[in-house]
């Protein structure tokens, strides 16, 4: 184990060995082994967006195995999906890549200003499925955070009582922020503030742009002399405000965008101190080699 | 134990000897241990604010091992903070200070008219923990209080069953006061007895001002010639409201101010008869050896 | 036992011995034991109206050993009163009087139109602080009756499977009745019936007045010439509508009165057949002397 | 309430007010209530040895209801039985009588050298028939004497924190001890001993003689003196085992005998400062009018 | 806290941060505070051998309140008794010494040769009462052993779940050792090592003899050349057998014995590097002043 795994690992001294050692699997899983650094992938858009609008690019993608493949080919540190897409590819896998089970999710079919997800999955789910930690989104700013936070909790607490890792993607969205807001440098910090204190051991946000949100935090902005640019300033200011970097931070990449944008903003994380990138749709909606040539770009900005 | 600590502790005949014991614990600890006087670090405002306004000032207070270590070396009875700062320092700092678990909280990306909190933490939590109690907030007027008050009185009950004192944070908002009335004598009266009656072992209130915010209370106030001035006369009505002074009841700081004002409040609560300082703000955002200083200075008030 | 005391036991033939024995200990103690008569002393208005308002004009009051002192000085059956103020005292006065643990509150910094009560105490809480009943008060004729009902319900019906009878306390409040109407003779007696239907075994309403709220029912009175005065024949026609006397209904006092009225009152309801009262700020807003002498005068009248 | 029962109340200061209160009930009932002494009737020879061994010398007590008559009639501080006896009476005697259910029974029909008994009613049986204790038997020398331990345990929780007090009948039996040792003066001591260890709130042992069973015992008896006359040293040498008086310890009758006998046991319990009798067979198995004849003379001596 | 202390605590840093919080209590509790040995007052004689074996000779011994005095005067680190003996003198003594509750008990009046404990309290017993550690006696050696280990296990893991270290009293017995056998050296590591693996955080033994019990270990320790003699290389083996020393290991006292004698091996157990010893017999069964001399002299030696 290299020293900075065990210097992170050291950050949850208080979590049981049992949530500490399926850290570690992911930590020292991939072409980042060791390195303390994640890229991980994401697959809940067939959920999320529904699957013409997820998959309808890259037609192989609608099969379940074909993404346990992408993670492993591209040396991902672990890959994150539902529970049908899970359970639909585990059995030939086992053993072959750290899983994330998505416990909870939310469609667009059913699209409100204030939403809050279903529990999808559960704990005891996790553990059968042989999963190396359980995911949970929560969105602060929707008038329903409430149930969300507390089902985070709740599940948190039996998951990592059974060893496993709390992973919660905090994604501000609702009547609180407006949409511009929903990635403002003082609303992503505060999602991150928000994930940590309700126990995550690993946090997922969105790249933080150079906009203000709220009125009474650019005072402490302005007043602090924060810095807004360049963007791994507000990487920075991010994994601050998580616990002063004693949380892994993990940044999702969002839409489908250039390589060139994809790979500044990795190069602005790496600058700026973050954990790595979660990326789902800039890697499942390409053809497999490219997808797979992509993500060695970031794992090599990620290898320093 | 001290004869004033054995005289608190009789207030408490009714309860288990775990939760007599665990006051004990507070009570006895720091440099006010046997006076009966508490002075306690509180740091929930990373969930409440969002982590730019509550530590940007002060960088090193982003690390949540800062938070005990101030608390510690300030001499404070105890240590409040929700699940995530806790469980990020306590493995370190185990048995080195009364812990308060912060179990509910709220944020203020979703700030409503009419708050709830959510709840974010359990007694099986705090007990893991080592927690020497648990703590819950109630917004006494929001339309939502009813819930609420449901949620303190259940976690109580378990908590007390295991031997930890519930703590109430009773901080009236919502459209049953006003803004000038969230702090009115008669309001902060009002909550340190509801907070009582559902079973509080203690009292958290804000400062009262001179006003009185209830018309039917006016005619009480006025009829029964109940002083509001100064100060200190207005500690003691709080006092008698929580019990006859049969309750511990804390006061806390609010925003931050200069010294003089805040030791002035702090020689009002000492004259009154209050039973001391819950000083968040005006702990962490200042440098470390200025924070001690005006600690040592508060401590030495409650010395008498 | 008295033969009218076990001729009231028996009209509870269908509830087990438990709730029956506890019956028979606040139908057998204090002043009025063995004559099938109540005076009770509730204290909840520390809770419902605030403090100051409840105990300014008397400030021993504010300490929650004085109304157990009050309570078994004065004689009564039995003292009523929130977890905090039973917590707080109940050490001492173990086995001293029989008491009535109020389990929902509500409070009026949240004033609302159709207000409904927080659970503020448990079937668990009772029988550890050795009550010899249950409490709760419900609003007929807000818009929230519904959840306050179901409450009652299940918590009656865990309360009697332990033996603890359940008490309601039936005020009428919301958008169904006016002001006048709380008290108009057909919304008391509808108040009584509703709280016998819900299964309670005993019932508080406030006194009536010659007053019909209620159209439909108005053309009932009238066309049965349910005779509206003098007031005994109001509590007559109550008593009636309490299951024709078989449960026991006892009338509060409400605010602070003169002698001479408070005493016309009892005479009536003793008159008309009530089992009681149950008095709470014409007592404890009174120096203790005063309080006595006057319960006293009470008692007397329903001793006959 | 006396002096002296509040006294005894002291000695449980760590019991909730559930327990005191139920003990208050017994201590403050009949024609000791106050004294601080007991006479209580138990019934359940029916059980123990059979309906003709226990009945047939006076018919009228296969009635269960004689009993609850003869334990009101004769003014005891409560009547103990097991469910069915208590079951077949209790709806008409609900409240005038405190009641002990014996919830564990053992018949000669099965008469092993090493008894258990079987436990024969629950917690919830005790409160929904208005119980002021629940009373369960162990047999400390018997080889099975680890599953009555922990029966006398678990159901003494359940009965405590639902505010009703345990009585352990701790009557030594089995291959431990010789029939002699039965009553010995160490193996009565040791048995009273070790009910209080487990728990129990009241103790019933049987009067113990002037033997010593066990040889270690007989090294200490002798090396420190301990008296072993008259009678009234041996009840003092129980009540100190019984945490040096400090837990309410009564002495059993056991098979009828004449009342010159039975009264100079009483006479020797009270100058010894025990706490009472319990008089059974000594009760129920003479005509009525000779029974309360009999316990109005046992009553006069612990009136001292 | 110390560098001492902090570094047993570390011992135990797979343990949650309540366990480490009380055993912190211990450890920074009395005379030794800080120093990372322990003196500790443990009184269940009444149960396992009786009350006139145990008491006798010191009669104020036989009042439960005199043993907390008694621990507290002496300035034990911690008081440990069963169920009884706590619930008698709890609520004068909370929050004054740490306790242990000894949860399982065997008597002599039923002595078998294979011996097995009974259940006598609960982890919801320790919780209520305020202790800082749950006890338990296991009998290695016994052909009951399964049946200690398995609940020690059970007891053990909700316990620690709860926060509360697992004390084993670890003493071969049965028909697998020899009389001289049960203080064998082999016996005694032998022992050390069973508790330690069931996940005890602190051990009792017996102070070890220079016997070696079993044959296939004499092959072992003759080989090896590990040495019988002095007494402290007989503790230094135990401690390598707990762990290296990283398990806290505490030797009883036994029977009464000669100051000399009891000094000698005091001595020996700090040369070897033992943590500390527990004195029953050899405290309670003196006058007390001469018992608090001993244990200061006690004390003195494990200062150093």
């Amino acid at each position: 184990m290299t020293k900075r795994v065990r210097e992170i690992l050291g950050y949850y001294d208080s979590e049981n060995a049992g949530v500490r050692s399926n850290l570690a699997r992911m930590l020292n899983h991939g072409k980042l082994a060791g390195t303390g650094k994640f890229v991980i992938l994401p697959v809940d858009q067939g959920f999320e967006h529904g699957p013409a609008r997820s998959f309808a690019v890259n037609p192989p993608a609608y099969d379940p195995r074909y993404h346990f493949q992408l993670a492993i080919d591209a040396g991902c540190n672990a890959y994150a999906a539902p529970l049908g897409f899970l359970e639909a590819g585990v059995a030939e896998y086992a053993g072959e890549i750290p899983l994330i089970l998505k416990a909870n999710n939310h469609d667009v079919l059913n699209e409100e200003k204030d939403p809050a997800l279903a529990v999808t999955a559960s704990v005891k789910d996790a553990l059968r499925l042989g999963c190396a930690a359980i995911g949970l989104t929560i969105y602060p700013g929707s008038t329903q955070e409430k149930s969300m936070y507390q089902e985070a909790r709740e599940i948190g607490e039996e998951a990592k009582a059974h060893g496993l890792p709390l992973v919660l993607w905090s994604y501000p969205r609702g009547s609180g922020v407006s949409k511009q807001g929903e990635t403002a440098l003082d609303v992503v910090a505060y999602a991150a503030q928000i994930a940590g204190q309700l126990g995550a051991n690993m946090i997922k946000v969105k790249p933080p742009t150079a906009f203000i949100e709220q009125a009474e935090a650019k005072k402490a902005y302005d007043a602090n002399k924060v810095p807004l640019e360049p963007f791994s300033a507000r990487i920075k200011h991010v994994m601050q405000s998580a616990f002063d970097g004693r949380r892994i931070v993990i940044f999702s990449g969002g839409a489908k965008e250039t390589d060139d944008s994809l790979l500044n903003t990795v190069r602005g994380i790496q600058a700026g101190g973050g954990y790595g990138s979660i990326i789902g749709r800039n890697s499942f909606q390409r053809p497999k080699p490219e997808a797979i040539a992509l993500l060695g770009k970031v794992i090599d900005i990620y290898k320093g």
